[in-house]
């Protein structure tokens, strides 16, 4: 196939679970080289949800998804919660994770956030979701690569 | 941005009807190159629909629309009207034409047709659907961007 230098017309960025742990955050974990920066780096508790768009821009099209590793932050150094917080809220996590497979392997998990402007208990809800994908290797303290 | 050598696990083609007519379409009846392979060459009135998986495949992923470029076929050679059968059947235009724009500019025009199997008038109506599109120019006998 020929080659490029940039993301020729016509072309968007939708992976599947699949292609997003098996291929985009598999590479991350093992700090592998992954040819074209589509999934940025982000400190995701630093930042607010509306702070993505020009964070994490590909092209020069329209988005209203935006792909990004960042590092879970524990609530507290010794346990395993992790902490979701931001300067003007916070995520919580609703619903079931969902099990992600290539062909019959399990790959990963995919969990689902909203973002609650305030604190909790009292947080107002938004209209934010957020995808958060990890590897299922027996710990979980691995990076994420998660998409709103 | 990065270079690439081959379509990156997570992207589509999915072009708008703008890209096709004013980047591909455009691109191609001036001769220019075009970066990537994505629009192949076919004879569509020497091939069938069903020909069309094989020969207009794009990377590994599942495709339910095909993007080819081929040359219009006169009915006769002094007329205007064009020649849209095949062995097995014949494309028939359906609907009005929809005009596609580069912001106010009308930049071409987007004809559908369904294949029927069989020879006009008698024949059956099948699933397949073309999009024809040109180029909005004072002579329209340029060559055809057509996804199915």
């Amino acid at each position: 196939m020929d080659t490029f230098s940039h993301v020729p017309p016509g072309f968007r960025f939708h992976p599947t679970d699949e292609e997003l742990v098996d291929y985009y955050l598999r590479k991350k974990t093992a700090s592998k080289p992954i040819d074209f920066d589509v999934v940025r780096d982000v400190d995701l508790y630093k930042i607010e949800p509306w702070d993505l768009e020009d964070l994490c821009k590909i092209g020069s099209g329209d988005q209203n998804e935006w792909y990004f590793f960042s590092h879970k932050d524990k609530k507290y150094p010794t346990g395993h919660r992790s902490n979701r917080a931001t300067k003007a809220g916070f995520w919580k996590a609703t619903g079931r994770d969902k099990a992600i497979y290539r062909g019959k392997f399990l790959v990963g998990m995919r969990k689902t956030l909203v973002f609650y402007k305030g604190r909790a208990p009292n947080g107002q809800k938004s209209d934010w979701i957020m995808h958060e994908y990890r590897l299922e290797t027996s710990e979980n303290g691995t990076p994420q690569a998660s998409t709103y």
